[in-house]
């Protein structure tokens, strides 16, 4: 937690979280204590698990047998597609709403979980404060398997080869500079909060993708709003390629979504929305945050600078029709340095303990 | 924990625990006593997370960067893959060596987490018994990525449609006979252990699996090797396609494998060990487990009975060596209907008190 604050030295971190509880909210006062944390101390859970949301089933192009060739065993070809594995904690007293935190592009929920240079990620920290958190992998992905009819048709000369699925896994050098870790691959930003000593470890995480090719409407939208429903209630968390997830969630079934953490989107459609859209997103509180650096880089394949303010544009939508919609910004609060993945950052705890703060006005049980 | 006994009515589970630890030891006397286990009561945790082990880095063919055309950014290429996924938890209170649970086919390693029915799995079972507990996806499955290169290489044209790698995932009809559910797809043995009225469950917790085209020596055996040893000392637990891997990692590196346990693996190959490697092997505690019904379903991929006998002749010649190599064959102790998903049979926790107790005799801390 050392060299995160570049302009403000002695700002500490719950000042930190009492400016932003302060700019956030028209309800200050109302903030419950929050339990300190000691990352050392036993965890206490009430129970744990997971379970697979959603999915249907299909029959799968034989040609996956040839796994057996030349002998082939007699077997039939039903399998299911489009669930979503989630993995959880419930700690033994819960002090806020269960929160759905869902990962990003070519990662999987491990991307909240133990970051990678072996500290405490959010999935744990989350429950330690008290939340019931759940982890998904995205339709498709990780533990949530995926749909090979196409790819067996291909193999199996039904298909052209043209009508491969797309899978997608991003590069190493890709990510340095896309997920802000430093201006050039190899080099970190002067007060870079990424663990860039761990970025081969980080390189272990990724996956392949297949979101290009999911159905549409994206099966993750259904599940992650069946996820909270089924919760009775939940704040739902995307991450870049999820980030505007829980809002598409909402639209489609706002029955269980409380809140809504929006954690660096790659853009808030804010053009996008019709104004009895935004009038359905307004009555369910969002905060949007987003790092530093985000002008720093070129060339890459998202501009943050310009995904940041096109959810400024978002957020004043929202605002204007009555929501309560923040961006969480951390420069703006002399913490510098974030990177994309800021659940994974030095400060990532930090970083959490102002979304909870936040939650803890916004988004009470 | 009803409709286990089909002979022995009066057989208590305890009594099934100690008939084992009696027939497999000559050290009867030495067990510890296991501590009572409430699945409601709360889970103390020392620790847990997740890491992974292993992985080298390659350069990806750039169709990957297709997923963005007709604008694909500049990119790098460079991935990690054969890596190894593992998550664990460490209990409060350890009272026995660390495991390690390896899936089988086209599965991760939900396997032994939470049951498709929603009852405690594996996983948790021996955290509450006081093992920590590692719970690895095979390298090219599920959290742990797989490599696109071949694929991308195809798509590009570089490679022919011939080299696409070999996905396969088993079809429900295929799982219910050949897990031996039931004689027939849809219809369960009249003592059968699998829960089969969530059979649909289980079936969303099938991947798509890339064993057949990994590198050789499969990198899952350097990779267990290489968590025991960071554990300095583990059990290795096998299932199925993993069965055996216990064995091979064993003889690749020996240093951290202080007992293995082999649940219905696909063979011994008993005939295959050198007597350098039975004498290797013999210096390590294992148990083999095989369930209820081998020879009840003909005309299947595995046919168990064979494997079954083959595992005992491969017993034999390990206790020919000197060594401790016990089978663990619940109808032999009245325990009847046990599926070849043994770790989420209604009775999973039976079965895993009679491994548990062979662990105290022959693999203490």
């Amino acid at each position: 937690m050392t060299h995160f604050v570049r302009s403000t030295p002695t700002l500490s971190l719950l000042t930190g979280a009492l400016v932003l509880a302060t700019l956030a909210s028209s309800t200050v006062g109302q903030a419950q204590e929050l339990p300190a944390v000691k990352p050392s101390a036993p965890l206490l859970l009430k129970s744990r698990g997971s379970f697979l949301v959603g999915g249907n089933a299909v029959a799968q192009t034989p040609a996956q047998l040839s796994y057996f060739t030349p002998d082939p065993p007699p077997s039939g070809t039903t399998v299911t597609v489009n669930q979503m594995y989630v993995d959880f904690m419930v700690p033994l007293v819960e002090r806020g709403l269960p929160v759905v935190m869902v990962h990003g592009a070519t990662l999987t929920g491990k991307s909240y979980d133990t970051t990678p240079d072996g500290r405490m990620g959010w999935f744990e920290y989350f429950v330690r404060k008290g939340h019931a958190t759940y982890l998904p992998d995205q339709v498709s992905r990780g533990r949530s398997g995926f749909d090979i009819s196409t790819y067996n048709d291909v193999r199996a000369g039904v298909k052209p080869l043209s009508a491969l699925p797309n899978f997608w896994r991003f590069g190493d050098e890709l990510a340095w500079t896309q997920f802000r870790f430093g201006p050039t691959f190899g080099t970190p930003f002067a007060d870079e909060q990424f663990p860039v000593e761990a970025a081969a470890e980080f390189s272990k995480q990724a996956v392949p993708d297949l979101n290009y090719v999911l159905p549409n409407p994206n099966p993750n939208i259904a599940a992650t709003a069946q996820l909270a429903a089924q919760l009775k209630g939940a704040v739902l968390m995307g991450h870049s390629q999820s980030g505007t997830l829980p809002l598409d969630a909402a639209l489609a079934d706002p029955t269980g979504v409380r809140a809504m953490v929006l954690l660096e989107p790659g853009g808030c459609r804010s053009a996008t929305w019709t104004d009895a859209q935004i009038a359905s997103l307004a009555k369910i509180p969002m905060l949007v945050e987003f790092g530093d650096h985000l002008d720093a880089v070129t060339g890459t394949m998202v501009n943050w600078q310009n995904q940041f303010n096109d959810c400024q544009a978002f957020i004043g939508r929202v605002k204007a029709a009555g929501g309560v919609a923040d961006m969480l910004h951390p420069p703006e609060l002399g913490i510098f340095g974030n990177s994309h993945m800021v659940m994974q950052d030095k400060n990532n705890l930090v970083i959490a303990d102002l979304v909870l703060a936040w939650l803890n006005q916004h988004a009470r049980r």
